[in-house]
């Protein structure tokens, strides 16, 4: 076991901190064991963040750095996604004023909810990318505070409270797994176990139609890999030049495996009829690797941590009504 | 408002000391708001025994009943579902043994679930009632005890305990919804609420294809009804003579609530669909009455129980893949 670095342990202090700004913002989130009989000696817990409000993790770190920011500087954002909604929500709570981008093809519906948070909404831009740019550029003219999904110490932070609340949950986590996406949660939450929990096993879940942070990671600097649509589109999407979360997930991931959609597939089945969740496709992509190789994991306290549980409906009903 | 009754004060101060025996046997199950946007002053939130051990609230009084019990004395049910699970956690746990007595039509994987547990099994009697029958004479000759799925303060006052945590989750509720089979769970924590939190409206929701308990209630001593094939299958069945549940559950009642099978089967798609869980019918039913009638439970803190999560996967797809 080597010691944490430095930046790994800034960011797990970082966390306990934001968590005391956060406390009333967010739930604890409650740890179920599986609904499954196992072997003795062999536990699979999930930590519910699909149970969180807005439905996914990233209510944690958009509360962490808004609670950060002075309430009279207001702050921009893009995402259509998880992100922007939890912003919404964040900035309700904390009264900062909140402007969304969204790109011109956003779905009525993921706009409307938006929206409904009484969210400034402008739409530019032709994809998530390009409407990202435009936002950055509209904070710089405006002079508002742009708020990166994941590219930002104190976002990473609040993803990290979700590691202090399963410290206190479980008194032992030998293997703790997590899905890949910016790298926010991972690189959060890793920061708190190994600084805390040193002998826990943080095993990264990258899936294979969208896998840049791993392809990172195992480069050593930002590259960027070809994204085809998968069922985790909660995890979809490059790393920003220059992220923060690079060299902070290098540094806490133990173990990477890599899915195909087959599996996660397979997961967010297991998860419906077995375990009575409906989840987000991102969120299945932790569980993947327990299903696919059990024997690795076994005589082991494994935990998942799925993420989130926003869905299309018809997408979902297809898979989940596939035999298996 | 008027004052517990006797009958209705001893209920719930046997819920206090049965908690304190089960509080290692048992999950202190979570209460998670609506996902659903609803209007200002609207409040829905979900006790999800669904997510109990064993999927099942029936774990509560089972566990109250055995922990009474001297150890040295055997314990006997006839149950193929929900209790008779039960009851094989709580006697593994508190190291009864234990005879569940199963009708000769039981199917395969739930006997072998049962007795999984180490559970001793009888295969007896042609359907649930005779299986019943069987095992209070065989309780009777082998001088076992022989533990009744509601019919018995023990494990009316178990069920209860769900209302004492209720009580400590939530900081109000104006109606709680509970679903209606045998009686134990709405009697038991219709007396809890009713000793402390008079102001709370207890609403029973009974299904139209099983309704021996309304019917019963309504006739004031204990009657027959048909009973038709339903979704609500966890509810289903009549109630014992002398049951101890009817003038229980008629002095904790405010409002019993009829519904029929399309309205569990909207609720098992909200539910799956718009909450991320998947229940039993039985748990569904609980919430019907607020899907149907929104605006009777408008500007409210309402509560639904969500009694558990145990169901047969092929109907529950067919319901889940509807339109709706």
């Amino acid at each position: 076991m080597t010691r944490p670095t430095e930046r790994v342990l800034q960011s797990a202090c970082r966390s306990v901190i934001a968590r005391r700004r956060i406390a009333d913002l967010v739930r604890k989130t409650e740890v179920l064991p599986s609904r499954v009989t196992l072997d003795a000696g062999t536990e699979i817990h999930y930590k519910t963040e699909n149970f969180q409000l807005t439905g996914s993790f990233k209510l944690r770190g958009a509360s962490a750095k808004l609670s950060s920011l002075p309430v009279n500087r207001p702050v921009i954002t893009a995402s259509s996604g998880n992100h922007g909604i939890a912003c919404s929500l964040a900035a309700q709570r904390t009264g900062h004023k909140l402007t969304v981008v969204l790109p011109e093809n956003v779905i009525d519906q993921k706009r409307k909810s938006i929206e409904a948070f009484g969210t400034r909404i402008v739409i530019a831009g032709a994809d998530s990318s390009l409407a990202e740019v435009h936002a950055k550029s509209l904070a710089e003219a405006e002079g508002h505070t742009y708020v990166s999904p994941y590219n930002d110490a104190e976002v990473i932070a609040g993803q990290g409270t979700v590691g202090l609340e399963l410290l206190e949950q479980l008194p032992r986590i030998d293997n703790l797994f997590i899905s890949m996406g910016g790298g926010g949660l991972i690189s959060g939450i890793g920061s708190v176990l190994k600084s805390m929990s040193p002998n826990t096993r943080i095993i990264g879940v990258s899936a294979t139609h969208t896998a840049a942070l791993a392809a990172s990671i195992k480069a050593g600097k930002v590259v960027e890999t070809a994204h085809l649509d998968t069922l985790a589109d909660g995890v979809a999407g490059g790393v920003d030049e220059n992220s923060l979360t690079v060299p902070l997930a290098s540094e806490v991931i133990d173990e990477i495996v890599h899915i195909d959609e087959n599996h996660i597939s397979e997961a967010l089945r297991f998860l419906a009829w077995k375990e009575n969740m409906i989840v987000e496709g991102a969120a299945a992509l932790a569980l993947a690797p327990l299903l696919a190789e059990p024997g690795k994991y076994a005589g082991k306290v494994n935990v998942v941590l799925l993420c989130g549980g926003n869905y299309g409906k018809d997408r979902m009903a297809a898979v989940l009504s596939c035999s298996g």
